[in-house]
């Protein structure tokens, strides 16, 4: 048997946003850019560079006015940013991204307490940012967080999840990313959910972002991609994520782009994104920031990782 | 879409054997034998209790007949002993276990390393073994490492998987478990595997021995299952694996059970094995051998981890 799955993928690269935004430490603008800088240079397909929130609440990405000025900007990679209102979105217009991600949240919960809005008043803001985008050329993305599970209501029933995507596919988004905000979404529930999505909308493109703190992760891009999602958000490292986790999953959240992309070429399915250049950055991350993580090729789980390993008498086989 | 799942799948506990083995300590005989109790009352469907291999070449399992004389044999669940030879079968049948699995390694580097024989004389040590369960009336699975990847040799050719499993089933094996020994075979290569063992024995009872150096093995799990694989072998707390890798992947080497439990449990799909009970075994294993590992669920990724942290004030939303 061999699996229906599409033959290439995009990968979006998270660090810069869903990464640096969860560190206690603001990270130097110098060094962001100089990661950003060094992200792009790995094939990978698109960037969410930095995040045009209040700088009171998300103090750790200030800089994103001065970050979008100052990143390269490569020829093939698109520069996207989160928005999460109109005026987010007159500061990304201003600063000349590509695409942004026009964040909303399916749970009411989640969305009071994160955003501080109704899901209903977000969807108005949505409705702007699409205007706004038009008149600028802009593309937009709605990211569509606690798509699966909520982590105050728990799971969240796929009516509401495909209200949102009509809703934001009403309000004239170009794509549509479900968020795996917590990581506990499971492979049947995601083939199900854009199963249900493409029935709605059969050519939506839609794609899946990605957190990990079940394990399922890759699981669940090997689902999604029989459903015949071709999109997909990682972070190096894994760092990143909705919720952190006390103790041991500290260092768990987003999954590391560089296990995604080591997935990815294994299957054989084409993606733009290097595994050794994605890999490099991911080491440098991990050390430069100090960071603990999940991440399986980081740590040699890879076929040259392992014979080298054993090669070299460090394996116990 | 719905994925095509099997509506069940059978969960085959590996830790008393790949698990202990693999320790550098002894575990003592009361401690295991208090340890497979624990896990047969977890309503997992077989234990793998021991390994009745020459003491000196496996000096932490040097217990074997003792443990299997030793253990409560629960109604329904299947114990089962691995035997590298005859010698060993005799031992099994002495012992009364219900199963024993016959191991065989696909790559002839890693036969002669590991079991220093060929892997035409481990075959006509299958051949003796199946002769002698059939007068005993112990049924014979065929565990065949190395089935994907070798720690010496790298990928393993297809073919040469599939000629292995042609003689065990000549042999008269009852079934077969094709091994990720290493960790690293990816969810195309276990889907386009399975599908030609399929192919040429369509009414084999084939299962899946899991690996997690890469990270794919719950996405191996979902590829396994869509061709028809019901069958799953897994340790608690991950422990066990042919190769352990150095520095952080140290933690990591069998799928845990409790991981692998989790997702059949989201999914939906029936397993005798009860989640609660076996994340309870697995926590007291990590805290009693003090384990470090690679265990989502006993980190608190799952539903119910991730709404008690965040309503304690634990999680960081």
């Amino acid at each position: 048997m061999s699996l229906d799955l599409p033959d290439s993928a995009t990968v979006v690269e998270m660090l810069p946003r869903d990464g640096f935004q969860r560190l206690d430490e603001f990270v130097p603008t110098d060094e962001k850019v100089e990661i950003v800088d060094r992200l792009s240079a790995t094939g990978v397909d698109e960037i969410e560079i930095t995040s045009f929130t209040h700088p009171r609440a998300v103090p750790t990405l200030r800089d994103a006015d001065e970050v979008a000025a100052r990143v390269e900007r490569r020829d093939g990679v698109t520069y996207r940013a989160l928005v999460p209102n109109r005026v987010g979105m007159e500061r990304a217009i201003d600063a000349d991204v590509d695409k942004v991600n026009a964040l909303v949240t399916v749970s009411e919960t989640y969305s009071r307490k994160n955003q501080n809005m109704t899901v209903e008043e977000i969807l108005g803001e949505i409705e702007a940012i699409c205007e706004l985008a038009a008149d600028h050329s802009v593309e937009v993305e709605a990211g569509m967080g606690t798509s699966f599970y909520c982590p105050y209501e728990g799971r969240v029933p796929r009516d509401r999840t495909l209200d949102v995507v009509d809703r934001v596919v009403e309000a004239g988004v170009d794509e549509v990313t479900l968020a795996t905000t917590m990581g506990l979404a499971n492979p049947v529930q995601v083939a199900e959910t854009f199963g249900a999505v493409f029935e709605r909308h059969p050519d939506l493109d839609a794609g899946l972002h990605l957190h990990d703190t079940n394990g399922m992760s890759l699981a669940n891009t090997l689902a999604a991609m029989e459903c015949g999602v071709s999109r997909f958000d990682a972070s190096v490292c894994g760092l990143g994520g909705g919720v952190v986790l006390p103790g041991e999953m500290s260092g768990v959240g987003n999954t590391p782009t560089e296990d995604l992309v080591h997935m990815l070429a294994a299957m054989g399915v084409d993606a733009n994104a290097d595994l050794g250049r994605v890999t490099d950055v991911a080491r440098d991350v991990r050390d430069r920031l100090e960071l603990s993580t999940a991440s399986h090729v980081l740590a040699g789980g890879t076929v040259e990782g392992v014979l080298d390993a054993v090669a070299a008498g460090e394996g116990n086989d």
